[in-house]
């Protein structure tokens, strides 16, 4: 397979746009990464595009409508939280099969205030939803409530070093002008917030809201007549594992993450020791607590430990989610796996602005979907 | 790009099946598939979903959990009526790439009575909606009506010439175990049914119904180790323009099947020619006619007095949908793409029962979806 580089990204504030379309959001993002990139739409030869709660809708067809573009082919995938990041990963392979030289992925979302898996008339799974789905409550804060249970229970890992997760990203997003809400917060806020479900406080849940981000994927050799330092991706990964509700609360959301980076450490020829910035999937304070153990990051159990000596933050061993993450960036579905690869490229370049990780020259994105499928992205400059 | 093969295919009797999840009429034609393909589901490294109407609710993993395999990619697209071959050509690029040696791809699809672009409350198009979709009316009989009422005032075509269309598919049916219904009409039947859209009668519109098609992809090298006689994946084209209802009734049918049609052929090296059967999309007898034209098996204009001399027929010059095609074999929208890839290898393979078209070389399988999205497979043996 060919070599693939990142050549441009694009990622519109995340936020609430009632008025607007989805594709108007897809579209914005796409213009942006063209932009970012130097070329005209003219010259993508691929759209593929990502979008979850539309994903019936030919979003990816509408965005060409509203870019100016074409006759090129069109893919629309959806894969839960993952979408944006697969929709990226078919745009890479698509490329690297040489089937075309240039290609944009892009990732949107419209939520508006809608609850998660709540049981909505139109789902003809409803025949297969829990007794919780039913009642109309949120099966992922429970099922990411019992891991950081479980978590506590095994290594001792303590209420408030979970908290520290949310202190760090909502004191990270403060930097980040594309974040959907940029506010820090005491750590004794985050601790007395409302509780949604133990051990995850109203400010330890990722909010919902609208976005979209987009990448333009070249050959490396393309790139090159481009930039003279293409971010090259050096390894994209998709692991999925059987799915189905009834299973949900026996889902194990560290294994297909665990599988990954495996692959993709592999694959990219590093390790984690190598990286010097991670985007991963924060959608609640005890899932990023998890994932440092499950990225290799740190060592299994340690992971209290070393948010409490700060290896995550600008100055530790490795800064995780320093766009603000799932948690205060926020989690537009179908755009967070674009907008993480987004976020890395700006650091690997050195384009980050006030966040940006000094030097930065291997990052990993990495976004878990229950539904399910979790992707690894490495980059490398 | 490495060669790749068809090394085996499945598909489910197309019917009703209002007891079973998509995703159980998904699994039983991936079983098939990989059963014919000689693998277990163990060997799969890659399976990519394609469904339209559920597409939002992971039926790519729900379809993993039926068949028993963990850990692989899995990746869920929908792209119109097209979506089932655009899974195939996902999967074509991901072994084309040497992302995997194996790979499967299932379209599935469960409509009920369902109609078409009604205007469902769910839809967050509502807005976009044409009057004619507000007003309950289907849109698709509509412009393909109007494109064979253009065709007779360009050219001459008869009503009698669409209705012979319906009756070879029908006729056709009739050999086909698989197909929906399996009923030939007298000519003058079709022609008195109950008229839908000028002039496609109520037997030239192409029925609802629920099925699933499955094709397992392997590099060429791989297939061969499995088979003698692999049918080869010699050309896998996708072709979109922009969409949006509003510019409905102006979207040309005909562009970007022939856009598709001059890539592809190019692709596999040949002419409509050399093509010894074509599984064509006839969601109505006037399409059918225009992708005659479209794909080159007649000259434009053509289309009427090739009916009438039965070029597309067994016996004729290039049989067309043998199956029974779209208008009696059936037509569930994800499944589609799947199953008329799986029609021509099973003629290509000689393994195609009483409507085994003799001595068939080479196939061509095309869909086009109004949403917008058109495929074009070609195979070889």
């Amino acid at each position: 397979m060919r070599e693939v580089a990142i050549a441009g990204v694009g990622m519109m504030k995340y936020g609430r746009y009632p008025d607007k379309y989805v594709h108007e959001l897809g579209a914005e993002a796409v213009l942006e990464a063209c932009k970012d990139a130097g070329i005209s739409v003219k010259d993508a030869q691929l759209l593929v595009s990502g979008n979850l709660l539309q994903a019936r809708f030919m979003v990816g067809q509408r965005i060409l409508q509203q870019i100016g573009q074409t006759g090129i082919p069109v893919v629309n995938v959806a894969n839960a939280c993952a979408t944006g990041s697969t929709a990226v990963r078919e745009a890479y392979l698509a490329v690297g099969a040489g089937a075309c030289d240039i290609a944009v992925a892009v990732g949107s979302e419209q939520m508006g205030k809608m609850g998660l898996l709540g049981g909505r008339s139109d789902d003809p799974y409803g025949r297969g939803h829990t007794t919780e789905g039913h009642a109309g409550s949120n099966i992922m804060p429970t099922v990411f409530g019992q891991a950081g249970v479980e978590h506590m229970r095994k290594y001792g890992t303590t209420f408030e070093q979970f908290a520290k997760v949310a202190y760090k990203n909502h004191k990270h997003s403060v930097l980040n002008p594309l974040a959907q809400y940029q506010q820090e917060f005491p750590l004794e806020e985050i601790m007395n917030a409302r509780m949604i479900t133990w051990p995850n406080t109203l400010y330890m849940c990722c909010p919902t809201g609208d976005g979209a981000g987009a990448v333009v994927l070249m050959s490396a050799d393309k790139a090159r007549q481009h930039t003279s330092a293409p971010v090259i991706l050096a390894a994209s990964i998709l692991t999925s594992d059987p799915w189905t509700e009834r299973d949900l609360a026996l889902a194990d959301i560290s294994t297909l993450t665990r599988m990954a980076a495996q692959q993709a450490y592999k694959q990219a020829g590093i390790g984690p020791e190598d990286l010097d910035l991670v985007e991963l999937h924060d959608c609640f304070a005890t899932a990023e607590l998890l994932h440092y153990e499950n990225l290799g990051l740190c060592g299994d159990g340690e992971g209290g430990r070393a948010i409490d000596e700060g290896w995550f933050t600008y100055g530790g061993k490795t800064p995780v989610n320093v766009s603000g993450g799932l948690l205060s960036r926020g989690h537009p579905l179908g755009a967070t796996g674009a907008c993480g690869i987004a976020e890395v490229v700006w650091h690997l370049r050195g384009q980050a602005g006030k966040r940006q990780v000094e030097g930065a020259k291997v990052g990993l994105a990495h976004v878990i979907g229950m539904g399910s499928a979790c992707t690894i992205n490495i980059m490398k400059r």
